[in-house]
């Protein structure tokens, strides 16, 4: 445990000051396990939540329900998910306090949109990514042109090694995790209580460590809705794969904005339901979807 | 499908109007199908998505994606978890077109907290009971008092028949489903995208259909969280037992008010995170936790 440290040597141009007390995304409970013909108390591990309230340039902008870990990336993921930064050059300093649950960003040219979050809002743990689609809907996402193309064996080997990725959605069974690859491999992980959180911080890691998202591919534990396509395309990520159903907003926004989305990707079996051109099997495959 | 039809004499007092098309809580897309030797064209079932607004005395107060049936109950339940209404006497009236989706409610005494609704908020698939914690940190919940007991067996008997009683959730695996049961049997069932709409929409229903909540059980298929916590709480709901696993600060306000909290009810197991003493297996069962 560190009191302070500083990440600005790694983010470039961002300065990032983290205070506090690094609180662990789990915690231990006691509980009595009920079986059938008898009970034990035992301990039980839990997905801790947590109160993060993001101040933007001094102003309260949400308060969202999280797991309390890298929440520089959750800010800067969400910043950028709803709209409020273009780019990392557009974040000046960020400063977090772990303790009191206190994101503190200073950003360029984030105040002509800042005018929708008149009011503080709280954004659960289901949530992370409200209120674009209802303010933005005039304003059209661009389309995603991406040759990418992934074997589908790479898939199936990808996603069995993202479900053994995190140990704390191993002990808890109550965390969301979101992965970027590569044609080949898991290149960036993050996790959160939620599943929009846990592509926020993704997000947000790639942003601020400047990791390109062009050309790749992201794995998540969530179902792909309206939201999540929003923010994959926003990001300009070709291909998202999914280990649970998909909803159905989100196949109608994948298909018409260029995303090959897969979905209830487990064991040797996937659903393709947009843009399957992506997705190889053997070199000469054509789908009709 | 009828253009029209009117509820009122099954509410008594609340005059309920439906308008529409009866959408489908799911519908059938086409899917390319990838094992990992070959691949198929398939018509797959999916989750449907759809933005309803809830317009409260003539004024916009949110809109939310869920799925699109029930939507009187998910706007009373909604109501009442926001602390908009404190009784079903409080609504006159709920209109709903379900071709548009739009509900508009009329409700006494709604007025005086419908301020912290200043602008219209967008609340998505994962939501439907945000703000609430953040608005009324300082309002007391009331703690619960109930001698309800019940049988263990009962529990995983009534589990196993939850997770058989939604043919949505079974073709689609992308819903959420909520259930009010006695000590030995489902008494009502309701179900959505988002898992904090299902409870909603459960709510919702015993609400306008003065189904009696005290001394009852209410099971869920998503994991139990603060906000999940405070729904169940208002409603005076002594049990509460998920499929999922809990988080944190919902097993820590479970114990503070009284709940028991059972998590990861599947099979022939299940943990109880908080007042055990209701769930029994034999007579003179204490737990110790």
């Amino acid at each position: 445990m560190k009191l302070t440290r500083n990440k600005a040597e790694r983010y470039n141009q961002v300065r990032v000051t983290v205070r506090g007390t690094d609180l662990e995304v789990f915690e231990r409970l006691p509980a009595v396990r009920l079986v059938s013909d008898g009970s034990s108390v035992v301990e039980a591990v839990v997905a801790r939540e947590f109160f993060a309230t993001i101040f933007l340039n001094g102003k309260e902008l949400a308060t969202l329900l999280c797991s309390p870990d890298k929440l520089d990336y959750l800010a800067a993921g969400f910043l950028f998910s709803e709209g409020l930064i273009k780019a990392r050059d557009d974040i000046e300093e960020i400063a977090v306090d772990e303790k009191l649950g206190i994101i503190r960003v200073s950003a360029k040219s984030a105040s002509r949109e800042e005018s929708r979050y008149g009011s503080p809002r709280l954004i659960t743990s289901g949530c992370g990514g409200a209120a674009s689609f209802y303010n933005t809907q005039d304003a059209a996402l661009p389309k995603i042109e991406s040759s990418l193309k992934v074997n589908a064996n790479a898939i199936f080997a990808m996603v069995k090694a993202f479900q053994h990725y995190s140990p704390a959605y191993l002990a808890t069974h109550g965390t969301h995790s979101a992965a970027l690859c590569d044609a080949a491999s898991i290149l960036a992980f993050a996790e959160d209580v939620g599943r929009h959180n846990a592509i926020d911080k993704l997000f947000g890691k790639c942003l601020l460590e400047d990791i390109p998202m062009a050309d790749r591919l992201v794995l998540t534990s969530g179902r792909i809705s309206f939201e999540i396509l929003q923010k994959v395309t926003r990001r300009g990520v070709p291909v998202i794969v999914s280990i649970s159903a998909p909803m159905s907003l989100g196949i109608q926004m994948a298909e018409k904005l260029g995303i090959t989305l897969v979905g209830s990707a487990r064991g040797q079996s996937m659903y393709v339901f947009s843009h399957p051109e992506r997705v190889v099997v053997t070199a000469d495959q054509e789908y009709k979807v």
